[in-house]
């Protein structure tokens, strides 16, 4: 067991400006700023490395940035900690690093204090040229999303099992659109990333734009992984879809004469369509209302009910 | 006890962008950026309503913001929640509300999530003209602080023994003062907050300057009531002076021929000067060596060590 004084001159010697009160930043166009915090045993299983808590708390504030078109810039880091495991700290901040580095992401500070339980918050500060809100959605514009839905709940199945599946990258650590979103800002009405789960998100842009959606069921794109482990637990696979959260991938309404230019740019699926309806409501093909996954600011407990073990 | 969608509910009836994923904010001159988090029971003491938890969380990054001679603009306010109790809640937000009004702070986003203890992370984004740090101090420099010193820690003592003296404030909602450091910062040369206590802080900036001072411990200044509290606790005063720590004073070093300048906006007590010294030290004005109090991050130990409570 490390002193708390080794802890922090080890996180001093990666990091030198965490621990430093106040950092400057310089951010053109308009300035964003996003926070996501968590907690160990709520947030992250027990199948989760240092190195994956650390990529992956990260990752979700770089989803977030990158859901309003934006780019990422910096990250400060507030860690609380229990007494003192040196090497949990160098890889939770190895894994902070290697993502930070992946997305040129400098940290300008952070602090580091003692808690019961260990808790990490990330603030990223951003930048944009235009922002994407979910208010913009209108009738008759397509609903789309990047990559494959259902990926990161079904790799976190295959992790509860102990199964290590080509998915289990996609729950640990996440590659946020960034790329995808930027360039998709230049299109699209109103944008959000999937962490919640497709249904529950999607309701987001729903709620705030005032408006229905049409899903094709059918269209929604799933990877052959993500049916096999379906099939393997016997779990219906439009539950793994539509409610599985934490993917990271941009959900997205377009006008249609603008799919064409789009889709020159960034990989997408056409999935749905934004209708008018009396009370706001995702529908199927058929008119058949498509019921909502569980919406819970206290995320840990969403995935939790979903899974019946704590992540 | 309230449900966690009250809780949200709540929270979001007070503060309608915490639980957005990404805030648009706007700041002119240096963009600057500080981060503090905390833990009830490490550095909250029973005496600490919700309210002055609120308060004070808010107060210690807009002091760092102060410190740099900025002004604070924005807040973001991340809880870690137990069980959920409402009235907690209300009140810590209704704290939170009073600082940030005074300060004219927009609370421009967060997340709550849950939490086995509870803890708060706050993001403070603000701006500066001139950013001034702790590297510029040179010999024959004046040291000086704003108001007095040890009321703070004076204050702690005696809500430790339930004893509410004049100095509970100082302790409880302290002022940070983010007038005086954007006036300084036209000419001191280095400043910090005093939040570790005078010696600590004052080393700070001695070690990144790479200089040492020559302290007149007559002339530091010390309220009548925390004089009166040393005596009654037998504590020598120099110790609360030195030591104390969450005073939220400015201590700078300042060219001799800009004091006067400085006077007439802002009141500050001279009390050293900046030396050099082969290696860097704080000494008395018979050149002794001043101890210093001890150094930690975890803020929560250094002061439980000082008076045997946990705070």
């Amino acid at each position: 067991v490390a002193t708390e004084l080794e802890i922090i001159e080890r996180i001093k010697s990666m990091y030198p400006k965490i621990g430093d009160d106040t950092a400057m930043f310089n951010v053109s166009h308009i300035p964003i700023v996003s926070v996501d915090s968590f907690v160990m045993k709520y947030h992250f299983g027990d199948y989760f490395t240092p190195y994956d808590m650390g990529y992956k708390a990260l990752a979700a504030s770089i989803s977030d940035i990158a859901a309003c078109g934006g780019t990422p810039k910096y990250a400060l880091i507030s860690l609380g900690l229990q007494e003192g495991d040196i090497k949990f700290i160098e890889e939770f901040y190895t894994g902070i690093k290697t993502i930070a580095t992946a997305y040129k992401i400098e940290i300008i500070g952070g602090d580091t204090i003692r808690s019961s339980n260990f808790f990490v918050s990330i603030t990223v500060i951003g930048e944009t040229e235009r922002l994407i809100k979910r208010d913009g959605a209108k009738e008759g514009d397509v609903i789309c999303v990047t990559g494959e839905l259902g990926g990161s709940f079904a790799g976190l199945l295959a992790l509860n099992e102990g199964i290590r599946s080509a998915l289990t990258k996609t729950h640990l650590n996440p590659i946020p659109r960034v790329k995808e979103g930027k360039e998709l800002a230049n299109y699209v009405t109103a944008m959000i990333d999937i962490s919640d789960g497709f249904t529950t998100d999607l309701f987001h842009i729903l709620e705030e734009s005032k408006v229905s959606a049409k899903i094709r069921c059918n269209d929604l794109p799933i990877n052959k992984e993500t049916k096999k482990i379906a099939n393997k637990f016997s779990i219906p696979l439009q539950e793994i879809v539509l409610n599985g959260g934490e993917e990271y991938e941009l959900l997205f309404t377009i006008p249609k004469n603008k799919i064409n230019k789009a889709k020159k740019k960034v990989d997408f699926t056409e999935v749905g369509e934004i209708i008018k309806t009396k009370k706001i409501k995702i529908v199927d093909e058929k008119g058949k209302v498509i019921p909502m996954g569980g919406f819970n600011h206290f995320r840990c407990q969403t995935k939790g009910e979903k899974n019946g073990k704590k992540v």
